[in-house]
């Protein structure tokens, strides 16, 4: 019934590169855009834009892929649901590797595109890039961003391995995933942009400069300590008796 | 099959945090955030976002967490469900505690994150609390706050009896429950700052100083009248007979 | 196992009502919320969370009371599926009594809440009633906001009958419809204010003067043409028998 | 089981022009809408609300017409879909023809609407029509512009395939689809204004002048394209042995 590993390193590799494309470009390309003739109106879809379609990759990557590959598109999910034996551990690392190269096509299939118009700069605009203290959206310090981004991480699995577990209703878990996300975002934005997801820090950070990348550690260390936590203690909070979940490679399955 | 009372009393707990760390947290962090050149041009979520983020907390919540506790997340809920038969009065008050426990948790951990940017004050800045006249955003009487407050309850509690009644579509209650939260807000925030939950209310209530705690029993006491009102009377209003409605500790089971 | 007409007819009244005070409350109290350090800032919800929350209203009022009374809350609907043989003509005009009395109320308790503030004047704000010419949001004519009402309304019930279709999904017929309304206002909140629906229309035209009082005729004729055209043309279009669909009293049953 | 062949054009013609009157609409009439007393303020839906415009007429479609004619009302997924051997290659051109008919009544309906201000002009507002260079919103290149539809026509194929896969949860592909077309929006409207459908381009370049039509061939050409990527490489991607899927006339029967 599991799909065999190059379709679902394929998928994987696949659904990240939308998570980067479509929420980073979102991000950067459709975020702020001026009314012609009123510089006081932003047309453009904001915070909230960029929150509704960070949830939408998840949510259509999850119904387009995740019967292939259990539609993960992170790093820190991936750790999760091996600690919530959800998981084989032998797929971790072949599943980060896509992840990250997939995000990485997003970054740079996005610079392609931002590139169209004179004089963008990723290094200057910030190209969607996580970070703290100065680089902070709202200027928040690193205790605080790293405060925030091990608690979302946290939840983001508290919600898969809820939404994925037998009992709950069949087919819901894309939207009450991917809807999760979505609010991780109108929650966090302006405190670190939002990372809860290494491969999406790394998959932008790689063309921003220097400054960029000197911050990303943090944003590859935070998710993956809240996905540690969530896993580990899911079964305790939930009442599941941990020995008793199978172990699977496919979240969606029902 | 109905989950053991701890690990009820765990999601409960968890589910109210989530609700008061994103809401809240929405509504302190990512509401108001102007564009970096352009003081007349918010890219922050506004109370659209706010509303789609308290009730993205209770859609997740109820699918990640509602095959175990029920997913009330809110005291009025629970008294509720309690008058109309469809939860059991000796599980109320543990109910009400870890509700307001994780609700507290909740605020608390928001409070960690604001302090994370220089000059920032709980009760300088109101921290999400509900209020009316002078604490109404929209400087809106008692008598009309109260109103609006019991009316919206009471419509929640509607929709919630409804949408888990053996008539509704199976699985579909997450989404009708979220986000009839969602609309409660988008009606509400310039009101009272929408509350139709004492422990959302009393969660922030705490680190906002005295003049937020001294209006807090309003939100205390409109949502659970609101909550009696539809509990009492919704089987009537649709048509059920009271006493054929099974008492069950599980909102989502189907 | 269809309801007994005392319920149904309680299910319409209350959902008419949220229908209404969901909806206009959300464009009178909700819409237009300056910051309070920034007039150029609106943090309230603006046309789109207007749209949304008309959307809502219908998508929770269909999984809340659905299963009773079919979840029309809106005359043009009930019209177009009897014309359409989904429903029987002797329940028409007590469907329509109830649908303008919930609608009415709805109306009334608003006006209670948006008087908690001093100086508000239903007449002068407009109570959210629907008009054209003048009183069209953006100056529209007659003409163009008959042609919108009608294609609207027939869309309308073409989501309507189709998404609760034998053919259809089970169980998505709420969100389909309740999503078709928001998409309704997102096009044309600016033209008409969006009517569709006779008893939304007078639930809020009693209360806001005799100028809006002259106009609603239009938004009674408008949406019963435009629901009319759907049901009569619905099994043509869509390759369905018309005698061989069932009459049912019950649009969400499956 | 299939419909006959004039249900299902009827459907798609009535899709397609759903699509071109909801999106374009909201576009046109929606999008900008200044506060009466305060010219800092749009009360309009943005980009924001048009992207949700198009991915909910995308929706409603397919759960009202899906299950006559398969929902596509996009000449670009009739194509991906044949290719993927999903539809069988003789109804591709009689699927195109209605589609392009559907969409432009679409445009016609609108302008009758949009000229009821005086002083309109569908060539001087754009007409919701996309380019590029010059005509693109936001002033993007050719080359930007043809990367930018060809990717997100092919992920929205991906959506498309894997979401109607036998894999995917039933029911659910309505949402995700119609949801990417939203995110697809979000991503792209500052870019080329967002085609992916020739239909789409076409229903409304027709009104909007010769500049407009003169760079119409983009977005004829970089849709299908993209469409063919996916319809081509899916079942090597997600790991399906192409030969096993079966040709249906009806992508959302499961």
């Amino acid at each position: 019934m599991t799909p065999k590993m190059s379709a679902r390193l394929g998928a994987e590799m696949l659904g990240s590169f939308w998570l980067v494309f479509g929420g980073c470009g979102t991000a950067v390309l459709g975020a702020y855009f001026l009314a012609p003739d009123n510089e006081a109106v932003n047309l453009g879809v904001g915070h909230l834009g960029v929150s509704i379609a960070f949830g939408l990759t998840v949510l259509t990557g999850i119904y387009a892929l995740g019967a292939v590959s259990g539609g993960h598109f992170n790093p820190a999910v991936t750790f999760g649901l091996a600690l919530g034996k959800r998981f084989p551990w032998k797929d971790v690392v072949p599943y980060w590797i896509v992840q990250i190269i997939g995000a990485t096509i997003g970054g740079a299939v996005l610079l392609v595109v931002a590139n169209g118009i004179p004089g963008f700069s990723a290094s200057e605009s910030g190209f969607a890039t996580n970070g703290y203290d100065d680089l902070s959206p709202g200027g928040y310090s690193l205790l605080a961003c790293a405060v925030i981004e091990v608690v979302l991480t946290a939840m983001f699995l508290y919600v898969i391995l809820g939404a994925t577990d037998a009992r709950a209703p069949i087919g819901f878990a894309g939207v009450a995933i991917g809807l999760a996300l979505t609010l991780i975002h109108l929650i966090s934005i302006p405190v670190t942009n939002t990372s809860v997801n290494p491969a999406r820090s790394l998959g932008v950070a790689w063309f921003a400069g220097s400054d960029a990348l000197s911050q990303v550690w943090l944003f590859l260390l935070a998710p993956l300590v809240g996905g540690a936590i969530a896993g580990l203690t899911y079964a305790l909070v939930t009442g599941v008796d941990r020995e008793g979940v199978e172990v699977t490679g496919d979240v969606e399955a029902e």
